[in-house]
């Protein structure tokens, strides 16, 4: 079960929704690095439990203690290892699962692949309380990544069919009333990158993206730029057209995402994820016992968001930021012109 | 710039669209499996160009010549070198775009990032020609997989907004017809699949399936399952319900597209791309001149499929059969009831 | 300055030698294994500092909190993280050296690689107290390999120029009473392993071994089975003949130290590691000021062992057993028979 | 089996000794770098079998033919794929040892790892004709160093236990008319480097050359500096004064081998591996029937170096090249002072 990611950076997250603690550790960061404690966590109370109505009543403050690789205030270049001590567990809230796996959520394929021994409750390490790690090292990455002008930006562009922000808070509401979830997308833009980001094939940006984005548990889908919508238009619709801008070189429209053949051209880097809706419901759903193979309805009453696409706004921002910042370490001085 | 993908395999991707030939090293096989020339032939003839009036004209027989890797018919456990040669390269079609670069293409990042010297010419290193050495990878995967009783099959799903296959040819002419070109959906299913298959986070069926679907030129979206349709969902619509039959578990539905947590769950694996038009149309296209840094009007007379989505769909079936086939080498001992 | 290592594993060790803690995270490792606690400490003690009149008397207890990745005494499947809190911190000792550079230290080489921000000091992340992490680690794989029989044990086998165990100590004693320090070999032996762990070429259990070894500081060589001493020698007498041994196929003599074309041959595995003396020694030595660019004499008064050989011994044995784990778990399906 | 090798540079070696042909796939390589063949031709002289009484008989022209990855005499950016043709291929000389494994080859742990099926006759993909295609690659890292500066040099420095080149060759011809074989030592200097290469623990500069010279079949030992002899010594005769020369931090000696820890300090980084005596003799040697299972003596006629440490100088010098040009690449703008 590998947890780590990373060309340059190793990336690895630990922990479980239900065990003690949850934490990363990120390899391969430069020395002398700033880090802006107060600002991290700011970034991190955005993804945090409790905050509204609207998310799950579980209270973390999620206040990462550094173990080590940063002093004074800098990085050390040594590995940086954060760990959050879990509050709020209630394991026993999931015992049952164990045996009558949740529709939507691991159970049943970590029961088969890791065995019973394994303490999974509430997902265990595949829980989507794993994200507070990755905002960890995503906030981190922001913050390194606003340093050279370039930032990343996420918002909730839809709730269920629903993409007016001003009626978003109703669907949600309208979900949480009939014991229900409901789905969403976010979507995420990269400005103030330089042009010849990542590598063609396997290395493009789109890849690079995708591989980290899909770690947050309830992803089904990504695009870039024009994505889907692109897929159903003509080549004199969704080239770029080039022209010259103030001595530099842009693209009057950026149905391509400010990706081309994998590299970034220097316009804005546009993606929009797919969430899917909350798999614990209040509802009763079929399921199977596990030990007699029969069906049997369950109930699921732990605290749960009605809308995993709110709380997954943050998350996408740090994912963004990781990926493009590991992109940026892995220039082999091609982009020497950027400082 | 890295051409290699993998954790169990290490497959590199090399060549050029005009220079001397394409190819492909495949390491970390194991030793002994058989392999079908001649069906591996038939299926490298669904990508190759010229078979119709619908794709590019140019011809190419695309028979890899294996170096190394197969002796008596079954595989030496050591790398798998294959070497298609080129034949019908007009590299002067493309000595134009060195300066000024074609919308929608690698061009302009490609000349950014790798510099003028190098001989980017028809896309060079960057070209839709390296899919060829991905179907070599991919159709040997293919035969390995389906004799574990495992089988990846893609289609054509949508050209532009049409989704019935009796009219994707009127759709492909009309593009053509107006000098212009249209895009596409390939979906992809996998069938026979264990339960257990991925690792959660970054090893994810999901995350792995994109890292390496993002490596073919002009795929801008994917989604599993449901996908984005299901963000617009309830999660009383999109759980899939769990049953017993025939002594197995199974799902009454598969929105989740055969992956909980990313980790397979014994039903259809399924994923759907989205493919931009073919960039290369033979109107009048806004460019820029690189040398003068002026506005330049292009015309791409070259040769070119009007739908690439149409010959993409083996080669996302390949990229499907090489992510699966990693997968399965990755499990460590986990899936021994398999056999 | 990445600090991870494996194939299957990842590993990743942190901290700082005069920092707040140091620690590993030890990812890839298989659900449901049993950890004794107790047999861990008892190895880890056996490297710890402050045991005898002839190791550093820094004191440090070296107890592990095990952040995650273990539950009700078993491996949960998600990474390990464990975290030793420094004790007996004296940064102040190493203030000097970061413009004075210790001789045989990585002061010099670290402040011009990572530049004078960083805090370094003691080695900081470069020190020796990083090998009290590769000990969990290694201790942890240990216990997972007797488990299948297959036993890491290494010795100390020589000081100086000393081979005879009985003479260890008054070695020690003389070089320390010299306010010198003096060098040393330790040997390992690997039993119970089974026929074809390793790869070729690059992936063979000398390149594994070698690897991970050379991440102890102070280990400048390494040889398997004769080394050095068999390239004086002819074939004749290096080769090791085959023979049936109890219905199984074995060696007359073992001058390959188990291993021929990087593969284990189910013989022990063997090899011999050279430890120089401890750089940091009482004796006033040549070194210059950074600032001045000017020599200067320099005195280092901290607290040293007089011969690092001595406790190299158990990392010895630690990497051994993380570079034989990751090679088991690596097999694919190759090794079933094993079990 | 996986045959790949690198940080930033993903070096695959395939082929089989007996087979049509052998060769590499290089990626990772900058685009732009010039390319001298004949050059490199001249380097691959050095190791080609056929070139005096006291190499193996066997003729191989080893002329690589470039796939792909140059263009014009400059690298493209892509991977580089060379392949040579086997020409003196006489694999009957091989059949036998496929049941009668011979002493100190790799014929009995492949048969066990690789079973039956797999041609691995002469050694197959585990033969030393693999380290051809390393001097390809190796050759290419010397080009593109050289343009820096930096010059990798190894030299034959003991045959048997004589160290005085102008008694090599009498030791080797004694050996041959023995109808033995002797081993010997190989040392390497990289002159030129800046200070700051390398990565402490596990991406340090002896980890890395050590993991990819113990690629090179035969190899059973390695060590930097003073190395073993340093073992015996103390530590105020090993460790290495710093002086200030000519405006430059140096060392007065060189104990170190040019690597405090892991990282270059700008002194030569000199290392010496032990070669063990070639495997195959002419004098019968014990074995065992596997099918059998009974004892059988046999005897190798084919054709063979009596001593392969004399061959080996250009491959050390090749995989030194390789090992430094990779760890350069593998500097995240630390050494832009460099250029």
């Amino acid at each position: 079960m590998i947890s780590t990611w990373g060309e340059s950076l190793k990336l690895t997250i630990f922990g479980r929704s239900h065990g003690p603690s949850i934490g990363m550790t990120l390899a391969g960061i430069p020395t002398g690095l700033p880090v802006d404690l107060e600002q991290l966590q700011h970034f991190l109370d955005r993804r945090a439990p409790g905050k509204s109505a609207l998310t799950t009543p579980r209270r973390e403050a999620d206040v990462p203690q550094f173990q080590e690789g940063l002093a004074n205030g800098i990085t050390t270049g040594g590995p940086i290892t954060a760990v959050i001590e879990n509050q709020d567990v209630r394991s026993t809230d999931y015992d049952r699962f164990r045996n009558v796996p949740r529709p939507g959520h691991a159970d049943y394929t970590a029961r088969i692949k890791y065995g019973q021994e394994a303490d999974l409750s509430g997902g265990g390490h595949l829980s989507g309380r794993l994200t507070a790690p990755l905002c960890i090292a995503g906030g981190l990455c922001k913050q390194w990544l606003e340093a050279k002008g370039i930032v990343v930006e996420a918002r909730l562009s839809s709730v269920g069919c629903e993409t007016d922000p001003a009626r978003f808070t109703t669907q949600i509401q309208a979900a949480l009333d009939a014991g229900d979830s409901v789905g969403g997308t976010v979507s995420c833009v990269v400005t103030g990158l330089p042009v010849g980001l990542g590598d063609p094939h396997f290395g493009g940006m789109e890849n690079r993206i995708a591989q980290i984005i899909f770690g947050i548990p309830g992803i089904k889908g990504i695009e870039f730029g024009s994505g889907f919508a692109g897929s159903c238009q003509r080549g004199s619709e969704t080239n770029d057209a080039f022209q010259v801008e103030n001595g530099r070189i842009t693209t009057k429209t950026n149905h391509c995402g400010g990706i081309l053949g994998g590299i970034s051209n220097g316009m804005p880097l546009t993606f929009r994820v797919a969430v899917k809706p909350t798999p614990s419901i209040a509802r009763p759903q079929e399921s199977v016992s596990l030990t007699k193979m029969e069906p049997e309805t369950l109930e699921i009453r732990g605290r749960h968001d009605p809308c995993i696409a709110l709380r997954a706004v943050p998350v996408v921002e740090a994912c963004g930021a990781i990926a493009i910042y590991d992109a940026l370490l892995s220039c082999k001085g091609e982009l020497l012109w950027m400082n």
